[in-house]
């Protein structure tokens, strides 16, 4: 029992109500563990994984896990109609995005304790009406205590009505699904607390609400998002996935290790007090993302991938400690001469354009061969002029 | 066309916009006038009326009326649970009431020119998306502008959610039903101008909007309501419509008259004229009473419910300066020894019922004959003990 719980607080941020879940646990049946997903984005990435891995976790432990596809806001998108990436979805769309969803959670997820649910199959038999009883369960000063909404309201950047709704519909999906235990961001955390008290509100026990962290992108700094551009997905080729992981720095990489590696706690210790006594933390890298490449491809490709990696950089390893430098890209990338100059490899646009005529520029390892090659926002490169000038460069 | 306007704008507090009703007006077409009811409280009285009149008006300029119930919410009550005079109805009880409605109705309307409409025909094929997508339209903001949200958000009353829905529900209906104006109370005029918004929103041109004052109750304080016990239900009998009319103050016969009366305004500023040269209200009076209740119940049950009221004064008139009081009740009613003293007709209760007993008290010209006679709160009497003693009590 105890076992079981730290395992399930491994990595998390916060679980509300501990003694409750223990509670639960106690009882022996297979828990409902919740957890909702957006139809819009079916390109799963990393720092979809933390919350799946959790998810996975429970299925070890003998839980039911339901996947709730939030199809019913989907197929409404922003009535507003201010936000262009969320257009309204047709229903063959949400299942289509669903098909894709499927496939790739099923990488991570046993599909044998999954549940797999649309929350459109509930809601469109609400009703109006039943939307509105549903609004009455809480009040407007309640909502607007959430965070993202007080400081909106304040600073008198406007709120729709409807933005009250979501967190109560998602809530509701709790007491159609009877869950027991809904996993979310920490971002999620109030919408995770809607779920209780809507149970409560329909006579079910509450449910335990188990908050992850965010992971952040390879920028090290936002959330890691498609539309940023600074993910690492799940479908990307074994070397892209390899060279992604070895390119963050080395506290991001302790950040993804401690929310994404599976390795024993003693393991990861381990490792943290050779690098502190001096070990490379290279060698850290290489072990996770090979868990990593691993987990998705198999370990014949993490294999290739590290041996193709270092083939790449045979000519002789990067300086240990070269200048890490942030440039601001222009319409979303930065053309590469600009991009040496900046970094101070050359100093020039021109004698950048001579050194790539020459060959003698390389990003990541690879001969850069066009001088019109660009960089794009959200990626890090290593940049390289001639054998001895190196910079580490992220475009943002 | 100004005779028309003008009629129309006779009793009103406000018309928006003034501009755009003359153009749809000079369209000759039939206006579509919408108007909405609540479905729980069936039994008219002259404040309904006042909103009424302006609809028959409309009717007899040629335009056609929508009276619309709210059924919609009125099965829905409140779902906080918080107001007990608001339960849930049943589909049966909505139409039942809405039977007694229209009885009541077609007293004052023309049912050739009225449409009676229940706004469930299009909400409850809206459903939760539909709901959500009308959530949309409007901001938390927006909505804290009216008037009560915004003291009850500022002295910390809960507002509920589905709070703010029910304004866009009043707006939607303008939508469904292409309304060309809507009329309602003063109090009204923020969900009257949702409809405006919501119309635009849906690309027709937005409804005018005219709203009618609230009519005050016997008590000239409090609007005119049922459960306030201060009012003039068109179904009462005769004699009571007229002796409830003869007992409001001159002040409040002028706005009863200013609300109510379809004399010509030239005669009632002839009326005016006359009580301010010295003519005694009591005859302005006595035929605004009779005009109501011929409106109701005929001339013959007019002059019927005349004399007997005179009659029941016979033994003299009532002095035409009598001392004017409030006094409070409890629990709803003055005793009326009680309420003897109070006035200052009697030294004491004993000898109050001493004067009971002996046939000296009259409330109203009618001899009390129970010392456990009670004046019910909203009431207003003319007590009166021996030949002499007289004052005129509202019990509040």
């Amino acid at each position: 029992m105890q076992d079981a719980l730290q395992e399930i607080k491994r990595g998390a941020d916060e679980l509300l109500i501990e003694a409750e879940l223990v509670e639960r646990l106690k009882s022996g049946r297979p828990l409902r563990i919740k957890a909702g997903f957006d139809p819009t984005a079916p390109d799963l990435h990393l720092g979809h994984t933390v919350l799946l891995n959790k998810l996975r976790q429970f299925q070890e432990l003998g839980h039911q896990v339901i996947f709730l596809i939030g199809d019913f806001t989907g197929m409404i998108g922003d009535p507003t109609g201010k936000n262009a990436t969320r257009p309204p979805l047709t229903r063959e769309a949400v299942v289509e995005n669903a098909k894709t969803y499927r496939e790739q959670v099923f990488r991570i997820l046993d599909p044998a304790k999954t549940e797999v649910r649309f929350n459109s199959e509930w809601m469109e038999k609400l009703g109006a009406a039943g939307m509105v009883r549903l609004a009455a369960t809480h009040t407007v000063a309640r909502m607007l205590e959430r965070d993202d909404f007080h400081k909106r309201y304040t600073s008198q950047q406007p709120i729709a009505i409807h933005e009250f709704l979501y967190p109560l519909i998602q809530g509701y999906d709790s007491v159609e699904l009877r869950a027991d235990v809904e996993i979310g961001g920490t971002d999620q955390k109030f919408n995770l607390l809607m779920g209780r008290e809507l149970q409560k509100h329909h006579g079910q026990p509450p449910q335990c609400v188990l908050t992850m962290p965010l992971l952040e992108g390879l920028d090290g700094v936002n959330k890691m998002s498609k539309s940023l551009g600074n993910y690492v997905g799940i479908n990307e080729p074994p070397r892209e996935i390899f060279g992604k992981l070895m390119s963050v720095s080395d506290e991001l990489m302790w950040r993804y290790i401690h929310l994404l590696s599976f390795e024993p706690l003693a393991t990861i210790e381990g490792w943290k007090r050779q690098v502190a006594e001096g070990a490379n933390p290279r060698d850290v890298k290489v072990r996770f993302a090979q868990e990593i490449v691993t987990r998705f491809h198999g370990r014949a490709a993490a294999e290739e991938a590290l041996a193709e990696f270092e083939a790449r950089f045979q000519r002789g390893a990067l300086p240990d400690d070269m200048p890490e430098l942030s440039l601001a890209g222009v319409d979303g990338a930065l053309a590469v001469p600009q991009l040496l100059k900046l970094a101070g490899l050359v100093p020039s646009t021109s004698e950048a354009i001579r050194q790539i005529a020459a060959g003698g520029v390389r990003l990541d390892g690879e001969r850069v061969v066009d001088k019109g090659a660009s960089v794009p926002a959200g990626a890090t490169v290593v940049a390289q002029v001639g054998k001895r000038k190196f910079a580490r460069v992220t475009v943002v």
